[in-house]
C-alpha cells in the first residue's frame, strides 16, 4: 500500500485520483469500471485498499500519483486541501481536473497556480451524491481549459453527463454553488418540517411522502420565478401574492414557537418579506420581488455584456 | 350584487363561501363546476361578480351567507380575518369548514368559538396553489369534527383529495405548516440560486431547468432523513457527511459574498452546522443530527403517548 505505485505496464496509468473520501472513491471506482488504468492516492492511505483490490495502483505521495498519469482528478474536502496536496508537485505537461467544491474565486486561484506551473486546468462541480456517480442522473459542470474538457470527455463521462460552462475557471463553481443554494434552502426547510411534526408526536416517516409530493409540486414554480426575475415582472397573473405569503410564513414561525422549534432557519425569509412590504406597494406582487433585496443589482446584471 | 342573496329556489343554497381572494374564488368555482348551488360573500363585493356570472348567489353580509347554506367554507387571509368576519354571526346548527391558513393554536381557538355558538367545525389546510384546485395534484388536510368531514366529503372532494388527521382541530394546521416550512426553505434557496446566477450575468431561465432537476434528485433524500430523525441514527452509511457539508455551505456563503448577494437566507443553516460540529464528534454524521439543535425534544417527542 505504501511506496511507489505499481505500474500495470511500463506506460503508467491513464488517470490518477487524489482524494478517496465518500466521493473520490466512487470516482475512482467508476473509472476502474470503465476499464481505465487508475492510480489512487489518499492522505489516509488505508482508504485506498478496497480500490487496490479492484485493480487500482496505489501511489505513495501526490507527486507520485500525478507523475503516473497524464490526467489527475482531484476530489478533496475543499480548495485549501487542494492547495496543500498540490504544494510542490511537478505539474508541467500534466492535466488536472479539480472536482473539489469551492467558490468561483477559489477555482480561479487554483487554475492560475496550475497554469503557472505548466499544467492544464479544468474545474468541475459534481451534481450528484456518491451513489449516483456513473448513473443516469449524475451531471457535472466543467469550466476552464476547453482542450482538457475535449481531450478527456469520454473518460469523464464515466462520472455522469458533462456540461461545459466556458473558459472562465470560476464558471462551473458558480453554477454548482447556485444549485447547492437551492438544495440547502430545501434541506433546511425539510429539517424544519420534520422537527415540527416530531414536536407534535408524529413520526417524520408519516409525513415524508407528502413533503416529497408537495416539494415536487411547488418546485414546478422555478421556471416561472426565473421568468419573473429575468424580466423584472413581479406583478402580472400572481396566484400567491406577497401579502398572503407574509401571513403564511408568520404562521409557520408562530407554529414553530408554539411547538418549541427554532425559528432561526426561516426567519430571514420572513424578514425579507416584511422589508419588501414596508418598502412600497408590493402586497400583490409575487415572491420573486425579494430578489431586489437579496441582490440589489441582480435584475440589471444579466444584460448583454454584464458580468 | 348587494342586498340579499337571490335564492335559486325556496331551499337556499348547498354551500356558502366566505372570501373570494385568489384561493376562495377557485374554491367557489370548483363547487359551481361540480353542480352545487353556491352562495358567495367577499369584503370587497366586486370580486363576487365573475362568480355570479357563473351562477353563484351573492350574499350582502357574512351572516346572510352563513344563513343561506347548511355548510360554509371560509378562506380568508388569516385567522384574525376569520374572527372578524364571523363576529356576531348566528352559527347554531351550521357547519363551518375553515380553509384559512393558521397555526394549530389558532385553529383550536376558532373551533372553540364556533362550537360554543352551536356550530360544527372542521379545519383544513389547502396543499395547492389556486390553479391546482380541482385538479389531480391538489390535496387538503382536515381535522376537527369527523361528522362534518364525512357528511361533506363528496362536496369537499371538488377541491382535491382530503386527508383527515383526527379530532384535534389543530392537527391539519400542523401538517399544513410543516409542508409550508419545507416549501419556504426551498423557495428561499431557489431565490438565492437565481440571485447568484443573475449577479454573474447569467439569466435565471438558463439555470431553472437544472435547479429543478437537482431539487428533484436531492428531494429524494427526504424519506432517509425521516428515518434517521425517527430512529436517532445519524451515523450509519452516511454519503454526505456533516464535515463536508459545512465546508460546502461555507463555499455557498463565500460565493454569495464574492457576488454581492445577501448571505442572510442560508447563514442560519451554516450556523447550525458549525454549532453541531463544535458540540462533539459529529463530523462523520448526516445533516439530520441538526434536528437535535432545531428542536431539542423532537427526537424524543414521537414516542407512544407523547404529544
Ligand atoms: N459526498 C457528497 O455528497 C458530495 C456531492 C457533491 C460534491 N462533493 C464534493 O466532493 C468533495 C469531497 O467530498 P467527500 O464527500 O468525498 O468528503 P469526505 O468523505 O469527507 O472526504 C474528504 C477527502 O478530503 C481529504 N482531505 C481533507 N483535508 C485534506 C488535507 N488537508 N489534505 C489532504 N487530504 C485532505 C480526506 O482525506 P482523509 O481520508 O485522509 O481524511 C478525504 O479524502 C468535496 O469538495 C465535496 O463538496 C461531495
Ligand atoms: N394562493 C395560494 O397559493 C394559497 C395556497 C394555499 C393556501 N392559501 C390560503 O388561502 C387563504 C387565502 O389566500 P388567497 O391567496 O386567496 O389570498 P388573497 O388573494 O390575498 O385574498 C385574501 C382574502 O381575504 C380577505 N380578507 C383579508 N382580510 C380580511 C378582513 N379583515 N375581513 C374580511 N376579509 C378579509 C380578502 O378580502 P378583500 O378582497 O376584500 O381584500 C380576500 O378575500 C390564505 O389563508 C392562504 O394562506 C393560499
Amino acid at each position: 500500500m505504501t511506496g511507489e505505485a505499481k505500474k500495470a505496464d511500463g506506460s503508467g496509468s491513464d488517470v490518477s485520483v487524489l482524494g478517496l473520501g465518500a466521493m473520490g472513491r466512487e470516482l475512482a471506482r467508476a473509472l476502474l469500471d470503465a476499464g481505465h488504468r487508475v492510480t489512487v492516492w489518499n492522505r489516509t492511505a488505508a482508504r485506498a485498499e478496497p480500490l487496490v483490490d479492484k485493480g487500482a495502483l496505489a501511489a505513495g505521495s501526490p507527486a507520485e500519483a500525478v507523475g503516473a498519469s497524464p490526467l489527475t482528478v482531484v476530489c478533496l474536502l475543499d480548495e485549501d486541501s487542494v492547495l496543500d496536496v498540490l504544494d510542490g508537485v511537478e505539474l508541467a505537461g500534466r492535466d488536472v481536473v479539480d472536482l473539489t467544491n469551492g467558490t468561483p474565486g477559489q477555482a480561479r486561484r487554483v487554475a492560475e497556480l496550475v497554469r503557472a506551473r505548466g499544467g492544464g486546468y479544468l474545474d468541475g462541480g459534481i451534481m450528484a451524491v456518491p451513489p449516483m456517480i456513473g448513473g443516469p442522473h449524475a451531471f457535472l459542470y466543467y469550466s476552464g481549459s476547453e482542450r482538457v474538457f475535449r481531450e478527456y470527455r469520454a473518460l469523464l463521462d464515466a462520472f455522469g453527463a458533462g456540461h461545459y460552462k466556458g473558459a472562465d475557471p470560476g464558471a462551473a463553481a458558480l453554477w454548482d454553488v447556485a444549485l447547492l443554494s437551492a438544495m440547502y434552502g430545501m434541506f433546511g426547510g425539510v429539517l424544519h418540517a420534520f422537527a415540527l411534526v416530531r414536536s407534535a408526536g408524529i413520526d417524520a416517516r408519516e409525513v415524508a411522502g407528502d413533503v416529497g409530493t408537495w416539494l415536487a409540486a411547488m418546485g414546478a414554480a422555478a421556471p416561472e420565478y426565473a421568468r419573473r426575475i429575468d424580466t423584472g415582472d413581479h406583478t402580472g397573473d400572481v396566484v400567491s401574492n406577497l401579502g398572503m405569503q407574509a401571513a403564511g410564513i408568520r404562521n409557520v414561525l408562530a407554529t414553530a414557537e408554539e411547538q418549541g422549534v427554532s425559528t432561526a432557519l426561516l426567519s430571514p425569509l420572513a424578514d425579507f418579506m416584511r422589508l419588501r412590504l414596508a418598502g412600497g406597494d408590493h402586497a400583490t406582487e409575487d415572491l420573486t420581488g425579494l430578489v431586489q433585496l437579496l441582490a440589489p443589482g441582480a435584475e440589471l446584471a444579466a444584460q448583454p455584456g454584464a458580468k
